[in-house]
């Protein structure tokens, strides 16, 4: 039996990140001043201080500074805004990156409506969704930006395809199914009402598995040949796919780890070289 | 051979009016001012003066004063979205409206953007998009909102349903299959790159034909009892619908005219309602 071709989320990452540092150091030169990503942090969540810090490292390694804003878990929702508006306005700031979750007592979508949206880099605005929905330019949200630089990458065009993309959160399933109807796909969302999932992934061309249930998508829900992205990420590094059963019937296939999660950060710093570059004008 | 009811827009849409009517006289007697809705019209496009005229009369006669701006062909990006933003910051006005198309040397989407959320009773900008994609409380766009009350008002639920749109305008395909994910359904999104349209349609329980191309959708891609929803225009009161060969396997199908058209109107008069009262607090 034939195995998909793994579509190698790391190699590739890697290439956009130090493609990024060329551009941020060639930026530094020509303007004096490294690009600057904020990074806010409400509370002591341990997972999203593993993240905010991994996150600042990439930055560092890259040429691109951080500046960490660290508020305490009680914060209020206009003090958080206030905080972004401050750096929404402050030019040293190129990228804002608000670390989610920030608390159930924070209304978390004004605190997003507050970074300006020429500093959006992790694509969380209602004018990033809009702009990606549209097809204008503008910053995508970071999960979905690398999942079409996966399938470019590998030479999958969207165009005139069946995509089906298995979820439909603000940040990841709305998105990624916009951008590829943007790219000319004939776009399914399926999420937890979905009567019939089997059957409507078996339509797939594209599967994007976006959902956070372990193993949801088998194998024998995938068309033979169909190229399947897993954006799951699961408690063991599992995926929302059945690697194992899928790797044999699609063509390509991300695996987890290695796959759709490295392309996150890599678009991050893409963007924020992208938003100095721009707002430095050059 | 069993025939489709007939989904009647223009007797929900009286309803919504008189409905939006008692409403506006409510306020206007609670706080002294009628509800008022500003038009902005660029140049002097038939078509468009004739819309904004009808939507004018149709606003006094439900007790919404319109102020109407005329501006002219040659207006710039700049002074539209100057006016726009005047508009915005005024509080005698509650709603806005700016007339589509606005002629190619203008902007269009800049200039939606100067229309404030809360007075954006048509639904245009990116933050409407992104609430009506979200689920979120805000202003819908006028058709695809006037098409969910139409599936309300014939005992329609989308949850669980396929649903396939057909067409991804930003004003009406896309918002009206984002409304329908928001509320449950398999959402697949059709357009002129779709490879098998016919197979396509085909799966859907609920048809939203948006797209503008005469009798596009024949009855042979109509699932046997699936609802169909007929939102295009064409020359000769022709809709996307083949409406003589569709009647005969839906359950439910809107005719053109007298289906989905007096829904956008009506959709228009109630957000301008609901928007003053917001603004005014009552």
């Amino acid at each position: 039996m034939t195995q998909a071709r793994l579509m190698d989320g790391t190699a590739l990452a890697r290439r956009i990140v130090e493609e990024s540092a060329k551009r941020a150091a060639d930026l530094t030169e020509r303007t004096g001043s490294a690009p600057c990503l904020a990074t806010v942090l409400v509370g002591e969540d341990p997972a999203s201080v593993t993240y905010v810090r991994m996150k600042q490292n990439r930055c560092r390694k890259a040429g691109i500074v951080s500046r960490h804003v660290e508020l305490p878990a009680a914060t209020t929702t206009a003090e958080l805004v206030g905080t972004l508006r401050e750096l929404s306005a402050d030019p040293a700031v190129n990228g804002i990156l608000l670390q989610h979750p920030v608390g159930d007592h924070i209304d978390e979508r004004a605190a997003f409506e507050a970074i300006a949206p020429e500093k959006d880099v992790d694509g969380v605005t209602f004018a990033s969704f809009a702009t990606m929905s549209f097809g204008l330019p503008g910053f995508v949200s970071c999960t979905p930006g690398g999942i079409l630089r996966l399938l470019d990458a590998y030479d999958v065009d969207p165009a005139g395809k069946r995509a089906v993309v298995v979820g439909r959160s603000a940040i990841l399933g709305k998105p990624v199914g916009m951008l590829l109807l943007a790219r000319d796909a004939t776009v399914t969302y399926c999420h937890s009402r979905t009567q019939d999932l089997s059957a409507a992934v078996r339509e797939a061309d594209i599967v994007v598995a976006a959902v956070g249930r372990p193993r949801l998508i088998r194998g024998q829900d995938i068309k033979p040949g169909a190229v399947v992205i897993d954006a799951g990420y699961n408690p063991g590094n599992i995926g929302d796919v059945d690697f194992d059963s899928a790797v044999a019937r699609a063509s390509l296939i991300t695996p987890v780890p290695g796959g759709v999660g490295p392309m996150t950060i890599a678009t991050l710093l893409e963007q924020t070289v992208t938003a100095a570059a721009r707002q430095l004008g050059v």
